[in-house]
């Protein structure tokens, strides 16, 4: 697998300077936009030279030797580049063009011939009806159609967050999350129809990739589900998963775009529960959950203090962690008394009300009263960006709770551009509402519980056991 | 109430010129900010004038006619003036001070007094523990702590939704999202601890000011069930409720917030449903939701018609669509025949796959073909904003869903940001994400289905025959 995100060299299959080619779009970005520096070579019936890129007019004219071919023609030419491929050694190949399995009869039968030829050669497949794969690593990047600007939003910076995507629609709004967040991206992979790689092959590399430190995953459909969950619940990463088919008709409409099969949702469900991997239930969850693990302690216990200087969220966020299984920590008198000699505070029992007056020392004597005591595991701070004092103590906060072990899911109840344009400028982890920062706590707190019980868990034989004891552990 | 939002002066008691004074800020945004341009006094200690507000000792030293009161002093003062207030004949007085019922023993013992005081008087009272009033019609505005850049964000452009709103922290929220968006406010009332004047009375007085289309409202607790309900079921207007308190933690910090009692919250659920009130989940919806009200058609059935051209998201909000109790519209042959014919479609069925090169004819043919058909009740577009004819497109399918007669909740898979800009820039109600625009056509729905059956339902007698009814219709 290492090769798909680290080639040596590359052939862009189909890549030539008529108008609108989406080839010419890779050659583009390998050789013009990214620093990445390797070998391109290009191949089209003039054998013109592309973006700079060498042209051939088959697979087998070029010289040098090549690790990795993308292919990115109409459907119908597939199967023989894939054979020019074998015949020219390459053993990884990416194909990105569509009408496959998706597309009738005939798409499957092109389909199947591609099948003999990679198993005849030992070819790896990756696709078809993708995007390729983005590694920011070493900035290689074989998307089609990224411009420059869209690249340096999300490459030039490398992070702790890899991505398995089945549809290509769905990078693009992920990309796009990174130019507004703390979190970056590791590696992106689109893998389509997963004729051959699959989201366990995925999973499965990207645990044992050392740079990744989150998983997450868009799904239409699961090709193989023991073979998921049993590679699933080896890995140690967080996992997160939108899967899209909850219903019948989701599931039909899913099959029309990746050509998957419709899998049980009720079975895929328990069996994310059983192998520790968290689904989450939008996109927008997708990209905003990994922060909470990226950038904060784990959430060891359920008891959260909430504190706020506007007292409604007191109430919203109660209601909120008591629905997603969490608890509002009691604090004891000993605490309250400590709390309300930090200054001027409306309500010391929990949800704390700040009241609007507070210095840069109360807020930090109060993290500090918080994060030690032993009535509480997690913070749920909500304050409000109303003077430029209360994002330095953000500042501050996000380095106790590395301190003290703690993590905080912080929303500041603000215009969502406002919060986002803080959380950039300052590279603290807010979250854009109260139902994403409760959510957080809930998703963390789940990959602690989990990670704690595993070993037991799958000593135990069988689903039915390890059910049982999942609901005596509190989590299904 | 209506002199509440139109008086033609005010006095605002606790308003000086000491640093840091909150009646100042009223005395600045009526006199400075504002062009309302009617008369404003002061009164404090000194009898000073404040930013051009003449000022006097006492309310009965104020030589001219009073209509409206504003109180902003400290608590334990707060009677007297009310005392004040109705010896110089003032009949309607906004208590925005805290510290009554919310604030122990000493507390309710005032707000007893100033309760005797108003009955004794016919005194009408807002508040305490609140914002105030805003009217955009007059751009009368009483919240304390306005800045002139925020006053003409919100109150220069005059819309059609007024809310209620408990908390002060939640006005804000609810007016920074007028920034963005494509409604604007009409009318705003922070009612506070409702010691008087509660969301009921408010209700009413919205129902029947003519400018107001919609209400929103966010609540703690209800003073009055079932004064609520019943006026609740005679308002004609969609009502849309946020309400905390879902869980006993949630209600607990409510009280100590606005001091209100808890209220059982399935009791609550269930009186919304009857009384035709839509409660909403968060307070992102309480703000997103109104404009599919003020900007489309109602939607008159479950049939919706999904197309896209970004795959993934047919099966997204296919499974949203089923779980808000919508259905997926099934497209007849020559339905489908119709559409393959406008251009080069990915896939004819619902969800519709556009593919992802379209021209502005093809997608006003297809806006046609959906709109006029008979087999389709509302419209899902999810197109991606990559080209400026989609913009143009989508501001076509408005003018055209008003002339069927069929809504559309338009969701762009672009990131937030840009969603935002287009929006504002021309003015076509967009939704945030998926989510938002099926939660839009479910509460439109719901509202258009409560109207119809409205009348036979309060016929019924008693809540039991009226839930049995309910569920028959499939509302419950």
């Amino acid at each position: 697998m290492h090769t798909f995100f680290h080639p040596d060299s590359v052939v862009v299959i189909g890549a030539s300077n008529s108008p609108f080619n989406l080839g010419a779009t890779i050659c583009s970005a390998l050789k013009e936009i990214s620093p990445w520096g390797r070998d391109v070579y290009a191949v089209n019936r003039k054998a013109e030279t592309v973006h700079g890129c060498p042209g051939y007019a088959s697979v087998t004219d070029i010289p040098q030797e090549v690790d990795l071919a993308v292919i990115i023609t109409p459907a119908a030419v597939v199967p023989q580049f894939v054979e020019q491929c074998a015949e020219k050694g390459i053993r990884r190949v990416i194909i990105e063009s569509s009408g496959f399995s998706e597309g009738g009869e005939q798409g499957r039968a092109m389909q199947r011939r591609i099948d003999e030829t990679a198993r005849a050669h030992g070819m790896r497949i990756m696709g078809p009806n993708c995007l390729g794969v983005l590694n920011t690593r070493n900035q290689f990047c074989c998307f089609y159609g990224i411009q420059a600007d869209d690249f340096n939003t999300f490459a030039q910076e490398s992070g702790a967050v890899s991505y398995i995507i089945q549809s290509g629609g769905i990078v693009v709004i992920v990309l796009e999350s990174f130019a507004t967040d703390v979190v970056k991206a590791n590696k992106i992979v689109s893998i389509g129809n997963k004729s051959d790689i699959d989201e366990a092959d995925m999973l499965e590399y990207f645990d044992r990739d050392e740079s990744t430190e989150v998983i997450g995953m868009y799904l239409e459909n699961i090709k193989d589900g023991r073979k998921f969950i049993e590679t699933a619940r080896r890995v140690g990463k967080p996992i997160l998963v939108f899967k899209v088919g909850r219903t019948g008709e989701g599931a039909r409409a899913a099959m029309s775009h990746t050509a998957g099969m419709a899998n049980n949702d009720d079975i895929f469900d328990n069996a994310c529960t059983q192998a520790g991997v968290i689904r989450v239930n939008s996109i927008s969850e997708l990209h905003a959950m990994p922060k909470i693990f990226t950038h904060m302690p784990p959430l060891k216990g359920r008891r959260i203090a909430v504190f706020t200087n506007s007292g409604a969220f007191g109430g919203i966020t109660a209601d909120l962690l008591v629905q997603a299984g969490l608890e509002m920590a009691r604090l004891s008198p000993a605490t309250q008394e400590k709390l309300s000699r930090t200054g001027r505070i409306f309500n010391a029992a929990n949800p704390i009300d700040l009241g609007p007056a507070l210095s840069m020392q109360t807020f930090l004597e109060i993290f500090d009263i918080l994060l030690s005591s032993d009535e509480v595991d997690g913070l749920l701070p909500v304050p409000s960006l109303w003077h430029p004092m209360v994002i330095d103590a953000i500042v501050e906060l996000v380095k106790k709770c590395h301190e003290y072990g703690k993590p905080a899911a912080i929303y500041t109840p603000n215009a969502v551009h406002k919060t986002v344009s803080y959380r950039q400028k300052y590279q603290v982890p807010l979250f854009e509402s109260p139902e994403e920062a409760v959510r957080a706590l809930e998703v963390s707190y789940r990959q602690y519980r989990y990670g704690e019980m595993k070993d037991a868990l799958w000593n135990l034989s069988g689903a039915g056991h390890r059910e049982e004891h999942l609901m005596a552990q509190g989590v299904l």
